[in-house]
């Protein structure tokens, strides 16, 4: 199989490209290429190109950039706002959101997050290595931490947030809010505004968001209130399962 | 919060219950719980009940069982079908199958499988973990490895298998079989037999079927092929996503 990297640098049919120190590692030592193998080459913005490897140095290598393969495309327009959890499961949530298709990271802070400060950098390089393997373009990007209250003050409101209400629905009636129960995910989603182009999705910390976050949260006029079945799941569980039922319901998992 | 253990022995109110050596050192040296504590305890079978700790020895543990709390009851019938994987990504299928619901995992062994043998009391271990986690009265089991080929021969033909058909739908049209093109999963089991109410979900291992083995599958009554979405998903993503729209679509993740 045909390698797949991405680098920063503008891609020209035609001109070179570099690879960093990194890459022209990974393709000698672990991939054992050498000069004059195929690699392809994305930057999320010129497309993807068929290359020919020029140079693999210690430092950096260098690539001759032939054709393009494929045409810059980007998914679907979905965030994803998630509650820091534990390096193992947040690591997951970042490569199995890349994966399936989130185009924006927002890390979350909220009463209950209990996780260390979380790496960016760290997060953005699994989010590149899922984009390199799962065929993306666009690469998503990884916003730093902000706090729930700041959050929701500063939403854009044409963008919906799809709330994951893992507590269910026994408190819901007490606010005589906007809606007493949340509802599965599927069936709120697939009856949710179709005019909406822009989504994200908002998933707690280990403990669950706290009652008056919860009543904040649903206050707002651009919060759909989701739940993702009678089990209890797993922080990293339930951001994936969001994910995938927004994919299959609005986004682009479904016919074409 | 209530620690909530899985044990194989029976359970009745009024009577005492065992806990195993590695249950009483995990309450007492990891959860810091003494005689007098509560405990939730079920064994897949009587349903759940309140427990007081009565005695935590270095061997072993004892309980008074009080109180049944919920009834037996177990969820939709769903089979994963899965080529084990390098043993972290499989570690994760099986703690998020057993979440999202699955009721027996099948091991099985395809061409392009290259995975170690699998212990299989590790990944019961894990299933086991999962169910005390996140509610569930049932627990998953773990079935032998079994070759596809055996498995497509002895298949009972009355559960419909949903196969995850990753590699799409390019060389579907040659076979001139059943459907040309695996359709998006949504929208496919949407619409599959809703008599059946019994299915499974096959994966493969991160090489993908092989195009005879594909053959094979799709020439089968019972299967219905589906796809989730453009781009590559990791085998354990798929595994997870697969579940996920299955629950939604079909299982108990639908309003009730």
């Amino acid at each position: 199989m045909t390698p797949r990297l991405y680098i920063s640098a503008a891609l020209k049919a035609g001109a070179a490209a570099p690879l960093s120190q990194a890459q022209a590692h990974y393709l000698k030592n672990v991939l054992r290429r050498s000069e004059g193998d195929a690699l392809l080459l994305f930057n999320g913005r010129d497309g993807e190109f068929a290359c020919d490897i020029v140079e693999l140095k210690k430092k950096a290598g260098l690539v001759a950039v032939k054709v393009q393969t494929r045409k810059h495309e980007t998914g679907p327009d979905l965030t994803l706002c998630f509650a820091p959890v534990k390096r193992g499961p947040l690591e997951m949530i970042i490569q199995k959101a890349a994966e399936i298709g989130v185009t924006k990271f927002l890390p979350v802070i909220t009463e209950r997050t209990t996780a260390p400060k979380i790496n960016c950098e760290r997060l953005e390089a699994i989010a590149i290595e899922a984009t390199e393997q799962c065929g993306r373009l666009d690469v998503p990007t990884v916003a730093a931490p902000v706090k729930i209250a700041r959050m929701l003050d500063d939403w854009p409101t044409e963008r919906r947030l799809a709330f994951c209400d893992e507590a269910g629905d026994d408190e819901g009636a007490e606010w005589g809010g906007r809606e007493g129960r949340a509802a599965p995910a599927l069936e709120t989603l697939k009856t949710a505004d179709s005019k909406a182009d822009k989504w994200a999705v908002l998933t707690g910390p280990e403990g669950g968001f706290s009652p008056s976050e919860r009543k904040c949260i649903r206050a707002k006029a651009f919060v759909t209130p989701i739940t993702l079945g009678p089990r209890i799941l797993r922080a990293d569980t339930a951001a994936i399962a969001a994910l995938v039922l927004w994919q299959a319901a609005l986004g682009d998992w479904r016919r074409s």
